[in-house]
């Protein structure tokens, strides 16, 4: 079966997570890192609690209380101008370097996004950073009321594009969100930003694993869920060569 | 409203799950931490991305699955005789000191665990750790088939015992699993067992912010879902004088 559109998670494979540790270490000197590490991986607890609990709030809100929720339990006060900085960084995320090359390298093809994101908080990131022009569609799950990976959401692919999941090119570089679109029937490209190897001698370096090391063993590995993707790709840049073959 | 059952989360509520680090510490020397903390992060990861991905699995399965991830992982290559020996610790897990007083002094009300757990490694636990003589039922979201914080997975409190949920105190040391039986409409009494002011001199003393303390701010503080519990307790011993009062 031919691929007819490419769809890409955003943040975490088109964009950056990570580049928000430049403002969080700048509003909070010398704890940049545990603010970032813990901030995402609680933003994706929120995302599966609230889809789970039929209490659906928007990303944009779900962000703010996971970073509400992450500077208290670190035990950093804040004030409202600071947290808006910090929040403000999700409109302007670096994207990967290799991001616009590899979506230019698709030209030609059908190109998307499916996000956790609210579609105005999407539509301004891709707006600020040069992406909308390279992208046919941004998906948000905001009409399905839930997050990934609840299958409801990954329906509006099909729904957006009048496309069946057999004919998608699902790429995320999140393993939960790989394992489940496998699940859900899309073709699967996994972005694996951390090899085994890599990792386990940032584990065996380390005196104690610190909160970026543990954001990488928590959420860059493969899922155990027995849904291996259809590509394993180091990075964005492999896609072009992967559909072309 | 009176109070007609007391109903108890297992998993870190009455046993420490951290007692599964005398296992993993023995196995894998200089390891125990990091995997004890993975293991338990991922486990509830795994139970939240398949309720929501419509494929259960029993928690004993999601406990293997996330056993195998964790080592995986931090790059410990494994026999499965020491996998064995690992798993088998969450059929002797260590109940807190306080758990069985606590149990005895509620003696005269209905008491219940509500547990992830699947039946088999519940009715195993309980009887080998001396908790099955004080509690009328042990109650399995296996008949659910969905884990907490699936309301599904709540509602078996009422079925089971036969109660609408404003007469059940449900207690939970997970920070999710109370916001989410207070989103249910149980009365809630959440156990803080590191309150904000030991985590924030815990994450100061700290010159890198290691798994035990990453575990304690990711999994051990309120969450922000504006749905506080009727109760904050410090430990199961606060529960005899909260419902006599």
């Amino acid at each position: 079966m031919a691929i007819e559109a490419v769809v890409f998670d955003a943040y975490g494979t088109l964009y950056d997570v990570q580049s928000v540790s430049a403002v969080t270490e700048q509003e909070f000197p010398g704890h940049g890192d545990i603010i970032t590490q813990v901030w995402r991986i609680k933003q994706l607890e929120y995302t599966w609690l609230r889809s789970q609990m039929n209490s659906y709030r928007s990303f944009w809100e779900v962000s703010r209380e996971s970073l509400a929720f992450t500077l208290d339990a670190v035990g950093l006060p804040y004030d409202n101008a600071a947290f808006e900085r910090i929040m403000d960084k999700y409109l302007h995320l670096d994207p990967y370097p290799e991001a616009i090359p590899a979506l230019e390298a698709l030209k030609g093809r059908r190109r998307a996004i499916l996000s956790n994101g609210n579609q105005q908080m999407l539509d301004a990131l891709v707006a600020n950073t040069g992406l909308a022009d390279h992208l046919e569609a941004v998906i948000s799950v905001e009409d399905a009321g839930v997050f990934k990976p609840n299958p409801r959401a990954y329906d509006l692919v099909g729904t957006g594009l009048d496309l069946s999941p057999n004919k998608v090119l699902f790429v995320s570089s999140n393993s939960f969100d790989a394992t489940a679109a496998k699940n859900y029937g899309f073709r699967v490209a996994w972005i694996e930003r951390v090899t085994a190897a890599a990792l386990r001698g940032e584990v065996r370096s380390a005196g104690t694993v610190g909160p970026a090391t543990m954001f990488k063993i928590l959420r860059m590995r493969e899922e155990k869920f027995d849904l291996p993707p259809d590509h394993y790709l180091t990075s964005l840049a492999d896609l072009a060569p992967i559909l072309a073959g």
